[in-house]
C-alpha cells in the first residue's frame, strides 16, 4: 500500500481496550455530542448494544469479545469448572443482545474456543483479554484488505449512494462500504456519495455524513425514497452498502431498506455492491431466508429522538434488516477478494 | 350508492368557505393540534399552500381557487380591464406557490374562464366565488366517483400498501386513493393498510394514520424503506397512492418515493394503482419527463421536524416528487372510470 492510498488516523476512536475497560464512542448522540464511555461491566457492554450506543455488524463483533472479556476478569472462581459455567451465562447475555448480525456470533465463538488455551482461571482469563484485542486487529485489518480490494471497482467521476454506516464507527479501521468508498477517494479519483439518510435510527444522516466529512469526501444528504428519482436519472453509477449476515449463497441480511436499493439498481441497470469482511459470513444458513431478523420497537419508527410523528396508539411495525437475494448483488467485496456470480463456491473459496 | 356504502360526513373539515374567507385545518400541526385558520388574503393563502398548511394535489386546486376569489374581493378598480390586469397578479402569485400539482392550474385556469361570465366588476367577483365554490363541489364529487370505481379493484382480506397523505385532507369528500381504501372497508370488505411514514414531511406518519383512524381503518405505520420487505415476504397484495399530475401518456409525478413503490411492485408481481380525479391529467405534456418537479429546501431533510438530524452544513438534496413511468402502472383509478394499458387513448377518453 502506497503512501498515497493511506487513510489518515481517524480523529476519533468507535472502541478502544484501556486495560480492563472497554472505552466506546456513544453513536446515539451524534453527530450532536462526541461523548466516550468507559465501561467496565459486561452487562453496560451488553446494553451498549442493545441500545445502539456501539452499531454495525463488525464493531457489534469486537465489542461483544471485549464484553466477554471484562465479564470473565470479574468471575471469582477457583476452578475451571466454575468459571466456565460462569462464562457461558456471560456469553448467552451478550449474545442476547441483536440476533442478526453474524459477527457478533463469530467473536462469541472464537472467545469459547480461546477458553481452551489457558490451564488454569487466571491463563484463562488472560487468554481471553488476548483474543479480544486480537479480533479486535483482524478486523481492522479485514477493513483495510476489504477496502482496498473494492477501491478498484470505483471509477473516476462515480457518485456511488450508499445506505446506512458502514465507516469506521461501523467496523473499525476504515469500514466497510465506506472504507470502500473514502480509499477510492484518497487514491485520487473524484467521488461523490449520495447517503440515505435511514430511517428510523437515522445512521445515515448522523453518522455517514459526519464521517464523509470528515473524510473530506463530498455527500449529499437524501431521504431513502428518494434514491429511486437519482437512479433513474441517471445520477448514481453504483450502490454500494454492508452487511449484517450473508448466507452459504450470497444472500444477504443488511439495514432495512437494502433489498429496495438492490431492485432499483437492477431496474436500472446499476452494479450493486454488498461490502464486508468474512466474518459476516454464515455458511450454516443455506438461504438469505433462515435468517432471523431483529424486530425493534415501535416507538423508533413513531418518533424520532425528542418528536412523536404519529397519533397516540399509531401500530407501528420494525424489522430492522432485510435480505436481499445474491441474484441483485453484483459483487460481495470481502477481505479475502472480489466474489461474483457464483456465490456457493466463490464463498466456499474465501472462506 | 347504498346507505351501507355511504362515508360518515368526516368530524374534520380541510377546507370551507365562509362568505368573504377560506378556512383551512392547517395541516401542518396535525396530530397534534387541529387548528383551524380563517384567511382572508389572497397572499395568505398563497403562503398556506407554500408552507403546506394546506397541501394534496385536488385541494391545493380548491385553495387556489378560494384564493382568487378571495384576492379578486379587494380588488379596488373601476372598469374590467384594470380589474382583470389586477386578478392577473393575483392568479400568477398563486401559480408560482407549488410547480408540480397539476389541479393548481386546472383551478386557476378555470377561474380565469370564469371572469367573462361578468358583465362587470361586481358582477365578475360574484361568477369567481361562484366558480371556486363550484370547482370544490365538482373536485368533491370526483373523490365520491373515483372511491366507488376504485373500491370494486380491493378485495376481502387484502392488505394494500399507500404513500403520503390522500384522504380527505388531500383532495376533500373521500379522498383519493384513502378515498378508495376506506370506501371497501365500509363496503364491508376487511381491509388493512400499510402507510409509508413519507419522509421528509412525514404525512404519512401524520396525516395518514389520523385519517384512517378517524374512519376505523386498520394501519399500521411503517418507514419508507420497509415496503420493499412487505412486498417481497407477501405481506401486500396492491399498493395504491394518489397523483399530482399525470402526462397525456399515463406518466404520474406523485411524492417523492412513488417510483420506488411501483419498481417494488412490479418487481414482486403487485397491482399498482394510482387514483386521481381528471383534474389530475396534463394532456398538454406528452410524457412524464416534461413534468417540472419541485425542488424543496434541504432543511427538510436534514432536520426532522424541530430536531436537526445532520452536522451543520451538510448538503442535502430534496426533490418533492418524482415520475412513474406509465409501463409500472397496474390502472388509474379516475372519477370518470378505470383507465387501463393504453393510457393514450384511455385518458383522451376519460377527457
Amino acid at each position: 500500500m502506497g503512501k498515497e492510498t493511506e487513510l489518515k488516523k481517524a480523529d476519533y476512536q468507535p472502541i478502544e481496550w484501556l486495560d480492563g475497560k472497554v472505552r466506546i464512542l456513544d453513536q446515539t448522540l451524534l453527530p450532536r455530542e462526541e461523548v466516550y464511555l468507559d465501561l467496565d461491566d459486561y452487562r453496560d457492554v451488553a446494553s451498549a448494544i442493545r441500545e445502539l450506543k456501539v452499531r454495525g455488524a463488525p464493531i457489534i463483533g469486537i465489542a461483544g469479545a471485549y464484553g466477554v472479556a471484562l465479564g470473565a476478569r470479574k468471575i471469582n472462581a477457583d476452578n475451571t469448572d466454575d468459571f466456565l459455567k460462569n462464562l457461558e451465562n456471560i456469553i448467552d447475555t451478550i449474545g442476547a443482545t441483536r440476533p442478526t448480525a453474524r459477527n457478533l456470533f463469530f467473536a462469541l465463538e472464537r472467545m469459547k474456543q480461546a477458553t481452551v488455551k489457558g490451564k488454569n482461571v487466571p491463563d484463562i482469563k488472560k487468554s481471553l483479554v488476548e483474543e479480544a484485542v486480537q479480533i479486535h486487529r483482524e478486523e481492522t485489518d479485514a477493513t483495510h484488505h476489504l477496502s482496498l480490494f473494492g477501491a478498484e471497482l470505483l471509477k473516476d467521476g462515480w457518485t456511488v449512494l450508499t445506505h446506512c454506516n458502514t465507516g469506521p464507527l461501523a467496523a473499525s479501521g476504515y469500514g466497510t462500504a465506506l472504507g470502500v468508498i473514502i480509499t477510492a477517494y484518497r487514491q485520487g479519483r473524484k467521488i461523490k456519495v449520495l447517503a440515505d439518510e435511514t430511517r428510523p435510527l437515522l445512521q445515515g444522516a448522523r453518522l455517514t455524513t459526519w464521517e464523509l466529512e470528515k473524510a473530506g469526501v463530498p455527500v449529499t444528504l437524501i431521504t431513502d425514497s428518494m434514491a429511486g428519482y437519482f437512479m433513474a436519472k441517471g445520477g448514481v453509477d453504483c450502490v454500494i452498502t454492508g452487511a449484517d449476515r450473508i448466507a452459504a449463497n450470497g444472500d444477504t441480511a443488511n439495514k432495512i431498506g437494502t433489498y429496495t436499493l438492490a431492485v432499483l439498481a437492477k431496474e436500472n441497470k446499476i452494479p450493486f455492491y454488498i461490502a464486508a469482511p468474512v466474518s459476516t459470513i454464515d455458511i450454516s444458513l443455506k438461504t438469505g431466508e433462515q435468517i432471523h431478523i431483529e424486530e425493534r420497537k415501535a416507538e423508533e419508527v413513531t418518533r424520532f429522538q425528542s418528536v412523536t410523528t404519529a397519533p397516540e396508539g399509531t401500530l407501528a411495525a420494525n424489522p430492522a434488516f432485510d435480505v436481499t437475494p445474491h441474484q441483485y448483488i453484483t459483487a460481495i467485496i470481502t477481505d479475502k477478494g472480489i466474489i461474483k456470480e457464483s456465490y456457493l463456491e466463490g464463498i466456499k473459496r474465501v472462506l
